[in-house]
């Protein structure tokens, strides 16, 4: 088994050398590590992951310590995962099934240590899908006046189900402001352009407009100003004049369905940071 | 020697039956043929090159008997360029060098049937890189109340020395309207990020600020509006979160001069076509 | 309905003239044109689309008349595909789900004009996925004793379901020479490494002992020779001294899955070419 | 001014540690540090840079004790860079100015911590760049009966210039074994193809004939065994089947020169660990 220890703090001499001896001295052993220091904002960022099949400390022990022992000299913010703990994953979905399917063909094939209790949509649509993989689907029709009602309704399910996190599979409504409160850096989406080009709704046909040679995808934490939150990912793909807003959409299918998969990997493996609206993607 | 002719017009049958039918039977040989139908608009785009070594028709009556036969019954808007005109293309340029080199090495290398007979600049830094080349190199300090005058100056200067195109090569003016209106798609810029996002100044500080993992740049025809004109050319590299401004602003560079030069090449080689504020780029 | 022509001849004046005179005085609308002039060859290829809705030639003669007409006149090499033909497709897989997914979605999702009566495996790990989709699977066990029977009972399978054209995604078997000759430039193989670099089983091992800082994936029609049929598509991606060989697998993973489900598209599109071991792809 | 620590040595516990902990107790500060492990062969790599203004241990010692303090103890393959030292890179080349006029024009821009005293080449065509830039330009031409005398010459006027590495900007000749061994892991060189694909003479000929649907340039680090030597960096870029052999080797020039210059700025910022015939590049 490993922990994987995710932490930032002001930069100051000495702290990889206090966290190295700590893990080595305490018969952990290092199997992951990554830091970055922002020069800017003058934030140390670190992953360190290490085998605690030996480790001096027990399991439920180790936050207490490393708390206690370092995270208040440094002034850290910190956070401790453990790999037998699988987290719990509620997708969003409305009509188009191409990121959906990317998700669920590699849940599916075990790729992902993570659960996908249940999928939420506005929308009949993609019952069959989920059906398919045997997945419960919950339908929650959206209307200008039943949105808060139906959010509420939502939530409710999320917190009986212990969802963890939620992945927005092209689900088609702003999400409202009490869940991403409930979910801060916790909600996935992806957005159908090179953010921040293309905000919004119809963005292949902005981007058609604009006559633009490259179209992009980006996955993000959701926050409250739409489209805005911290970017996670991103990827682009070259158009030409022969492609009118269809091809774009089409071509951009593929696009959405790697970044935003490429997204809930990395949330998964507790490979991101956030601070100041900018993630840290650890390798 | 070649002729190359580009038109678009409303899209009817029979054009390209009508055209090839031309060129044929007047004992021209074809060479390039590309066209492109825009279902949107309902606008046929072509280019097709021919060999007029032996083509019936005087070279210097070909413009003519086209326009007569064909344009008027196709309502055509379209273009003549022989292979042995050499255009001639002034490079403005400001205090960074990269552009400026990556044109000029294109150029001492035989690499464009192009001529350029100067270069301007509202600084005296470069002079040294026209000096490597021996091209002239004339300086218009800009400030806000001499940039009319400068403007009148440096336009009879095109005049003079029979410019038929400009390249700006990192030059850091806004281009006026008189310049804009005496070269109407004939001014090529290159905008150090992905249009249409982060337009204006600074927008290596600002795609930092957002926090985006990949950095773009747009070459395009200038139009009144800024930074907003028909997109020629666009390409992408990716950055991550260790990267400082100054570490876009490096990584840029690169894709600035690739991405000006392809459409310096482009343009050149007669293969673009705009209209809608938008290009059409044949291969 | 619209018909595709498919064509490649020596290069002569007057083919774009004929055919699209042929099709405009019988009244066909052209929706889709596209030449490529192979010069090293001179061999003109093209591909022309047209609604038939109102041609005066009724369907069952078109490619009587054409052949009469102009396919001996240019000694051309042609074929018709009418729209409301729909292709029947094999896939073959063995024990990897991400291919076979990702047509699957697609299909299922309705993005291609195709229908997928069967699938083949040396396995019988992938069922449940054919379940999931109700698409028939069968299970071909293959031992170096039994292929050449294996292969005539597989290959009286796909008679029997009229089956157009074979996609290995992911099928861990060389094709026997009766097969590749019952479907010539009509099976699709998906080579994960950047042919010609690779050949042969372990790519990513390969890579990975090589060094290279890029991978990727190539598919192309399977020929006798191992690897070395017509390249359709290709793609890669970055990598670094990071990754192990089980890294550039999962991330060769999405490479495959994506350059298999283009060229099958471009398949089923009729919109590839094949001479002299090479392919023309429109766009 | 700052010192860079390069290292590899067998994987241990507490080697971060002890070398912060060395850092940190004597008053420098850290202002880069990226360490990577390769558990396929259990070598730990590290790059570490510190500021050593205020360091107690002086300049012309920190070897000696960081020798004997850590390199003994762990095994340690490790070299120090002071900041103050300016590498000494020679330019070869034959006919091409490509790759020439990007290194010079990086080089006069100030982009490199490097000098660049003079330029070799086997023929006389490049002097006039050489001339432009202000470099000695010298010309060794090659026959066969020639060359290991003339690399005689080449190597005394290399080492009478101090010339810490080779840079082989597209240099037609292949480099003898003396030279090698006279500058191991020194000598970088730009391949026009995406190696291990075309190796040797004419890759694009070569990818043309094999129907590649992307081309590639790889620059890496010479050694004896032809085009086989640790790979620095590589890039490609996307060709059709409209390109031919002379169209991928004008689309190749951006590309080999990008991806040489990146492998030579990789070098001058000692960001390059070689072993076993494979890069660590620090990012």
């Amino acid at each position: 088994m490993t922990v994987t220890l995710l932490l930032h703090c002001p930069d100051r001499p000495g702290i990889i050398a206090d966290i190295t001896n700590f893990i080595t001295e305490n018969c952990g052993n290092v199997v992951y590590l990554a830091q970055f220091v922002d020069h800017v904002e003058n934030v140390f960022n670190m992953r360190i992951e290490w085998n605690i099949d030996e480790f001096l400390i027990p399991k439920e022990k180790i936050s207490d310590y490393f708390g206690t022992l370092y995270a208040k000299k440094y002034d850290m913010n910190f956070r401790l995962y453990f790999s037998d703990n699988k987290p719990r994953m509620a997708i969003f979905v409305s009509k188009m099934s191409h990121c959906l399917f990317d998700l669920l063909a590699r849940y599916s094939a075990g790729e992902w240590n993570v659960e996908i209790p249940l999928i939420v949509s506005n929308h009949p649509d993609m019952k069959h899908v989920a059906d398919m993989f045997g997945i419960p689907y919950y339908v929650y029709p959206i209307t200008k006046d039943n949105k808060l009602e139906q959010e509420t309704a939502m939530l409710e399910l999320l917190k009986e189900n212990n969802i963890d996190f939620i992945v927005l599979a092209r689900y088609m409504q702003i999400i409202g402001d009490r869940m991403i409160a409930a979910y801060p850096n916790k909600i996935i989406n992806i957005h159908h352009s090179f953010l921040p080009a293309f905000v919004g709704a119809k963005p292949y046909q902005a981007a058609f407009d604009r006559g633009v040679k490259i179209i992009g995808a980006t996955s993000h934490y959701v926050t409250a100003e739409l489209d805005a939150g911290p970017i996670i990912c991103q990827d682009v793909v070259r158009i030409s004049h022969k492609d009118m807003p269809k091809d774009l959409a089409n071509k951009g299918k593929d696009l959405e369905k790697i970044v935003l998969s490429h997204a809930v990997q990395k949330h998964i493996e507790h490979k991101i940071l956030v601070y100041k609206n900018k993630t840290v993607v650890f390798s």
